[in-house]
C-alpha cells in the first residue's frame, strides 16, 4: 500500500487524557482513534494488526476442533435471568438499552448464556458431543476506570471459545489441548517468552482457573513467577496452602506486575443446570453437559506487544503481527530514485511481499526516519540517491541500529 | 468439514413467531439462531456466507482504492450533537445507553458523524485528497416492527464506504465507479438479473439517491422497472416531472415490490460543514470537503438471496457464497462405502474445495436428501451400494433435478 493512500499520519502528541504507553504510541503512528475512554476506532494499520492477530488465533483454534459462529451483541433479558446474571446488584458492569417496543436488552459483556442457550436447541445425544464452536465479537463492559489504553476497554474484541464435554474426562483433555493453544498464541504474536501460565482463583467448579499473564509494568495484577518451572500464581491465590498443594516454594517465586492476555475456565455444570443442558448417553441416561470457557481479548493482546516492545522512537511489531512485513522509503525527489523505489514495490507487492510504500514527496528523510521507527515496521528499505550510488538498497531492522547495503538483485533474499 | 464436528441440526419447524421465508429456511437449515425478533446469531454455516459476502464487498471496495478500518460501536454524544442527529426528536431509531461514571452513548445507527470526526484529524490539504475509508461493522437500529428475518435487523452486520473528495467533479468520478462495483456485488452474489440501479430521493445536495432494489415479494419498497435500460425509480419520486427529467415513459414501467439491497448518497458538504472539515487547495484557499456514503447490508442481502433463490424444498446457494461447494453424502453403513467417502472426502479438501460431508451414520438416505437440499449447497455428490455398484458417484447439482454417476477417476474434473 502507499502511504499517500493511507489517509493516517503520525502525531507528535496524544490526546491530553492519555497515560497508557500503549494508546499514546498506537494514536501518535496511526493505529488507532480515541472515540472516549475505554473506546477507540482501529485506523487501517490497526485493523491490519487486529486481523493478524485473528488469523493466529483462529488457527490454533480450528487446529483443536473449534468451530467458528458469530453470536448477537444484543442479548435478551429472559436468557440471562435464567443463570441468575441479568440483575445489575449480581453484574455490575452490563451496558443495557431500551427496545423502543418495551423491554431492556443488553450489550454482550460475555458469552456463557448465549452459548448455552443457543447449542441447547442442538445438543441431545452423545453423540453430539464434545462441540467447540467460538466467536469474534465486540464486548461491552461498563468499566468506571478506563486509563490503560486498549488493555481496558469499555468495546473491545475478543475471542471466546465454549467447550461441551460429556464428563470430566472429556472436558480436561480439551482443557490441556486449549491451554497449549493459547502458549502457541502467545508465541506467534512475539511474546510467549514473557508470558506465564498462572494459576488464579477457580470458582465454583475447580481450584483454579488458568490466566495467562505477560509481565510489565503497565499490568494491573500482581503475579509470583517461577522461572524454573515457567509458571506462575496470581496474588489472589497465593497462600501456603495453595503454594504447597502446586509444589512452589516461596523462595523460587518473583513478583512481577503483569496483564491478564487471556484466561481458561472449568465451569463444569454452572451453565448447564440453569439451561438444562442435558444429553442422552449411550445407556440412555440424562446427564448435564460439562462446559468449558476460553477467552482472549485481541485488542487487549495488541495494546501489550505494544507495553513490552517498543522503544523510545515508537513500536517494534514482531514480523507476525507486523501490519506490514516490509516500509519502503523513498527519499528525495530524484527521478532515479523515483524509479526504483516504484520498481523494487512492484516487484515486492508480486512477490507476495506485505509493503507500505512511503511515497511522499515533500518529506524530509529525517522526518520519514522518525515515522518509521515509530510506527514499527519490522524491515526498513530505503532508496535514494546515495543508496543508488552505493549499489542498491539500505536495508535495516527495526531492532537493529545500522542498515546495510543490500545489491538491487540481492534484495528478494531479504525477505 | 465433517457434518458431525458442525453441532448443528436441520429442524422441521422455525419459531412460531417468524412470518418471513428468509428467517424460516435459515433457521431451519442451521444458518441462524434467533435471540429475539429482528436479532439472530450467525451459526457456523451462516457465517460462512457472511464471510463470503464480506470478501466479494471488500475485493469490490478495494479495486477502487477503499482502505478498510473499523470505527466503534459505542458513540459519543458530542460528535452527533455537532451535526444535530443525537436528539432522538430527529433520529428516532437510537439505541442509547448510559455510562456507569455518567452521561449518555449512542449504538451506531450509520457511520457519517464517526467518519468526519476521525478524517477531520488528518485531512488538512488537498494532497490528502480523495480518500475512500470503509468498515464492516454491526450497525444498531431501534426497529419497532421486524417480521422481515435478516432483511431488516435491529443488529444487523453492515459495510459503509465514505468517500471524502475536493470537489464535485472528483465526487461523481467516484460515484459512478462506486455504481459499478456495487453492480458487480450483485452479480458476483447471483442477485445482479434481478437488481436494478434506482433513483430514489436524493436529499439536500442531490437530486438524487441511488439504490439497488431486488425484486422480491418480500420487499417493502416499491419501484417502476424499465426493464429495457435496466433501471427503476422508487416510488417516493414517481411523478411526472422526474420521469421527464429520466427520460422515462409511464407505459414503459413495471410495478414491483423490491427490497433495498444497497444504497449510495451524495452527501455533498452536508457533513463536512458542522464538522468543518477542510482542506486548503493548491493557492492555500480553504474548502469544504466533498463527500459520498455508500452502504450495504450483509445480512440484508443473504435474505435476499434466499428470498429470490429457493424452493420448497429449500435454499439454493450461488455457488460463489455457499457455504461449501460441496455436500458429499455417505449412504449407508456399508465399510466400503466409508473408505471411498473418505478417501474422496480427503481429495477435495487436498485440492481445495470446500466440502461438508454428511458423515452421520445412523441417519437415513432420505433425510440426508432432504437436508442436503435444504441447506442448500451447489453440489451434492453420493456415495452408496449402488454408485459404486454403477462405477463412481452420484453427482448432482442442487438446481438439477437428476444426478449423473461419474467415474472415480474423473470426478475431480466436476469442480
Amino acid at each position: 500500500m502507499k502511504q499517500t493512500q493511507l489517509f493516517t499520519k503520525t502525531k507528535k502528541e496524544s490526546p491530553a487524557d492519555e497515560v497508557s504507553l500503549n494508546a499514546e504510541l498506537l494514536i501518535r503512528a496511526g493505529f488507532i482513534s480515541k472515540e472516549m475512554a475505554g473506546v477507540y476506532s482501529y485506523l487501517p494499520l490497526g485493523l491490519r494488526v487486529i486481523k493478524k492477530i485473528e488469523d493466529i488465533i483462529r488457527d490454533e483454534m480450528n487446529k483443536i476442533g473449534g468451530v467458528e459462529m458469530r453470536t448477537s451483541v444484543l442479548q435478551n433479558k429472559e436468557v440471562w435471568e435464567k443463570s441468575n446474571r441479568w440483575d445489575d446488584e449480581v453484574v455490575d458492569n452490563w451496558f443495557k438499552t431500551k427496545l423502543k417496543n418495551g423491554g431492556e436488552v443488553g450489550l454482550s459483556f460475555t458469552n456463557e448464556e448465549a452459548y448455552a442457550d443457543i447449542l441447547k436447541q442442538y445438543i441431545s445425544s452423545y453423540k453430539d458431543l464434545p462441540v467447540y464452536p467460538y466467536d469474534f465479537k465486540n464486548i461491552f463492559r461498563n468499566e468506571t476506570r478506563s486509563k490503560s489504553g486498549i488493555l481496558r476497554g469499555r468495546e473491545f474484541y475478543w475471542k471466546a471459545l465454549y467447550s461441551f464435554s460429556k464428563d470430566e474426562a472429556e472436558h480436561n483433555v480439551f482443557y490441556e489441548k486449549a491451554k497449549d493453544a493459547y502458549k502457541n498464541i502467545y508465541k506467534r504474536a512475539g511474546i510467549g517468552h514473557l508470558t506465564y501460565l498462572t494459576f488464579a482463583s477457580g470458582g465454583t467448579f475447580s481450584k483454579f482457573s488458568h490466566e495467562f499473564q505477560t509481565i510489565t509494568g503497565a499490568g494491573e495484577d500482581l503475579i509470583y513467577v517461577d522461572e524454573n518451572r515457567g509458571i506462575a500464581i496470581n496474588k489472589e491465590v497465593y497462600n501456603d496452602e495453595v503454594l504447597e498443594s502446586l509444589g512452589l516454594k516461596k523462595e523460587d517465586l518473583v513478583e512481577n506486575k503483569a496483564v491478564e492476555v487471556g484466561n481458561i475456565f472449568s465451569l463444569g455444570t454452572k451453565f448447564s443446570t440453569p439451561f438444562d443442558l442435558k444429553y442422552k448417553d449411550e445407556n440412555g441416561e440424562e446427564k448435564l453437559v460439562i462446559m468449558g470457557s476460553y477467552g482472549i481479548g485481541l485488542g487487549r493482546l495488541m495494546g501489550t506487544v505494544v507495553e513490552v516492545l517498543s522503544d523510545d522512537k515508537g513500536i517494534i511489531w514482531p514480523e507476525s503481527i507486523a501490519p506490514f512485513k516490509v516500509h519502503l522509503l523513498m527519499l528525495g525527489g530524484d527521478q532515479s530514485v523515483k524509479t526504483e523505489a516504484l520498481k523494487i514495490y512492484e516487484e515486492l507487492k508480486m512477490k507476495g511481499v506485505e509493503v507500505l510504500f512511503d511515497d511522499r514527496v515533500d518529506t524530509s528523510a529525517g522526518e520519514k526516519f522518525a515515522d518509521s521507527d515509530l510506527i514499527g515496521i519490522p524491515y526498513r528499505v530505503v532508496v535514494s540517491k546515495r543508496s543508488l550510488a552505493d549499489g542498491g538498497f539500505e536495508v535495516k531492522k527495526r531492532i537493529e541500529t545500522n542498515g546495510k547495503i543490500v545489491p538491487f538483485d540481492k534484495l528478494m533474499e531479504e525477505f
